[in-house]
């Protein structure tokens, strides 16, 4: 079975509002077989949305329409349904009364352009709004235009389901009326889905570790997003049992994670920042952080999640070479002769921030976010990251320097991120690995 | 002029990413004077890409393809598209250059898989990708199959643009590249916008003052947005000719700065961390932090904008009592007494941060993130904020409590906001007007 969803409305198109609906159905039809060929967003003008229902309705077996159903004139989603369906509008009485008795109910004379939202095509049926004024429409179209349309049976017809476009009475009306239809008429197929987060490698290196897992035609499918320097793996499974589904998808999951070990640092909405978190909380360890190029980003980070305070205590943002010195007695001979962003300088700033911090770990980042700054040694986006910790067996702590792509932003964000991930493989105990 | 965009990936029709690249290009594109005819989404899937990409061709100006153009088996536009326009992809051998050179300057071997990623259909032009490894791709559809393409003159012709999916890519492609090449094409009605932003006084307020300026039916017309706590108006001037559009703009924006006054902090694409260190530079003032609920947020703000080495060299994270009392010296009585939270306590953080950095201005904040912590008396987004200035005309620091809705991520945005605001009040010379 296949789903086509259409939202309208000039608000959308205009870029005013940006479409949510689109993803939660995407979401709620992926999760009972439904495979969506497409999401289209068109303007409050009748004849392109005539034109996309009859286009949809060739090809789909069921189409989802999000707004255009409000009681102004700019609402003509329910005039273009029941145009290409070659019938009229009629007062559904029902809605009428409920209309009437809601505007009772609030001691308000209901205007009379509500009357509108009380109306719906000739042979369709009034789906009811548990949230809003704004009935819903159900109603068949023939795949081919001129056949005519028969309830049931998706063979010849498209089911097409008009909703609001306020996301809250859109989600009551489709998990309280459309879902069980479209149940009711799809067989079995379930499609299950998982995500695994990476950090520190490429798209094209994930992709090549994973190899034929990631072949187009095997199910379940593996693909790969990258947001903000993380990159995902989504892992669909789509089969004819929930029991068989699952199955699989665990296999693959499975395969995934041998794959790419360690580099998977989480999953579906775990932030990097979360799991770090979780491996700290129970070890009693205590965490500081000493930051020049970040300027905070890596100690808001680690507080992000709700309970940091039993791991988080205290941050130094050492901007200047003065702050650096002032603050964690770093030798300005040490940065006169290293630079500020030198794997010498970080240590010695990891190693103070953690001695005056009383902490068990402490992280220290230098580097160049540009966009000045740079020179040919160390250009722009140049990041020295170091590791203190009290059980140190080398005489001194670790450091790496890294050389992060992109602007400003970019270069700060990989930089916190990779600390968060240094921080990750020393509490696993494990070595980088890149 | 008219354009559609097409945004590809299974992850949007999955509904495990929600699309926000077609609304802010729809609003770049109304800007121009360009109307959106749909948005559509479609699985990574080039059977649908192709058929999409005919049928938008035929009736649009400009059709704008974001994403599917990564390195990976499931990046199928730029194949979709040569298939459409009945070409081979051939290597464009400067961007397969920029690739090699991309990889080399990060010690890395390029993979095999990426090799792809400078390839484009026969007849079409590169466009460049100062922000990745993917480049965008310019080519010429005829509005009927089967007429031959040629460059320019829309009257026959479809100008397709295809970008990455990645929103930092697509928007620095769609500025450079595509919008100079729209608006070379474009004439006729003009619509000019601006934008300015508030912070500190709700939605509902603005408009209040706003008043008749938010007509429904003027033109200019001001509509509001709020996105993180920040309410800002969007005028769109629409007038035939240019010149009249830049006076009726121009009058609008004066009317509706009069009626806000100093709530307006920026305009455009100006943060308030931007406008405030616009202030501090030239004035020569340092500025330091100390923070407990915010985390080091308030200085990673302070530091987003290139050249704040200038007023920023030092930042204190206080997140536990012992913290606040042995890097600032907050005795533990005042602690005890008044609680962490409390103005006492922020005016002594703020007054020992600015002592030990030496520094012109001190901001400080304690507050209940949540979502754990409240009481009855200082329930969740309780936060407390002083300002420490050298010249203090007043014996103790500005403090002042606030009361934050929202989640934790909300309630600490909100507070490193209102700090900005405090300290761009004070550079004004101005009371806080809420």
């Amino acid at each position: 079975m296949n789903a086509i969803i259409l939202s309208i409305g000039d608000e959308l198109t205009l870029g005013q509002t940006i479409d949510t609906n689109s993803a939660w159905l995407s979401q709620q039809l992926a999760a009972v077989g439904c495979d969506i060929l497409a999401h289209a967003t068109l303007p409050d003008h009748q004849k392109l949305i005539e034109q996309a229902i009859q286009e949809a309705a060739g090809r789909c077996d069921f189409l989802i329409i999000t707004g255009g159903i409000g009681p102004t004139e700019d609402d003509l989603t329910r005039q273009a349904l029941a145009s290409v369906m070659g019938v009229d509008l009629e007062m559904n009485e029902k809605w009428l009364h409920r209309l009437q008795a809601f505007f009772r109910a609030r001691s308000r004379e209901m205007p009379e352009s509500n009357k509108i939202q009380a109306m719906i095509p000739r042979g369709a049926t009034m789906i009811e709004n548990t949230n809003g004024t704004a009935a819903g429409i159900h109603a068949f179209l023939p795949h081919s235009p001129g056949e005519p349309a028969s309830a049931g049976g998706s063979k010849t017809n498209c089911q097409i389901f008009i909703t609001p476009g306020v996301p809250k009475e859109m989600k009551a009306m489709f998990t309280l009326d459309i879902l069980p239809h479209i149940q009711s008429t799809t067989s079995g197929a379930v499609i299950l889905s998982r995500t695994l987060h990476t950090f520190g490698l490429g798209e094209s290196w994930i992709a090549e570790k994973l190899g034929p897992l990631m072949h187009r035609t095997r199910n379940p499918s593996v693909g790969t997003t990258v947001s903000n320097g993380i990159v995902s793996l989504r892992i669909n499974s789509r089969f004819d049992s929930r029991q068989l589904a699952q199955q699989k998808l665990d296999e693959t999951l499975t395969a995934c994670r041998a794959a790419l070990g360690d580099l998977i640092f989480g999953e579906e909405s775990q932030t990097m920042q979360e799991v770090v978190g979780h491996s700290l909380a129970p070890s009693r360890l205590t965490v500081t952080t000493a930051e020049s190029c970040t300027g905070g980003l890596l100690a808001k980070m680690l507080t992000d999640t709700p309970g940091s305070s039993a791991y988080f205590k205290t941050g130094f943002i050492t901007y200047s070479n003065e702050a650096k010195h002032e603050l964690l007695g770093v030798p300005m001979e040490l940065i006169a002769e290293h630079g500020a962003v030198s794997e010498p300088v970080v240590r010695a700033m990891a190693q103070a921030a953690r001695q005056r911090a009383h902490a068990d770990l402490s992280l220290a980042i230098s580097g160049i976010a540009g966009p000045t700054g740079g020179t040919p040694q160390k250009p722009v986006g140049t990041v020295c990251i170091a590791l203190a910790c009290k059980t140190d067996h080398a005489p001194k702590p670790n450091a790496r320097t890294f050389n992060f792509p992109g602007d400003r932003e970019m270069i700060r964000d990989r930089s916190a991120k990779m600390a968060l991930t240094i921080l990750r493989f020393h509490l696993l105990n494990k070595p980088l690995p890149f």
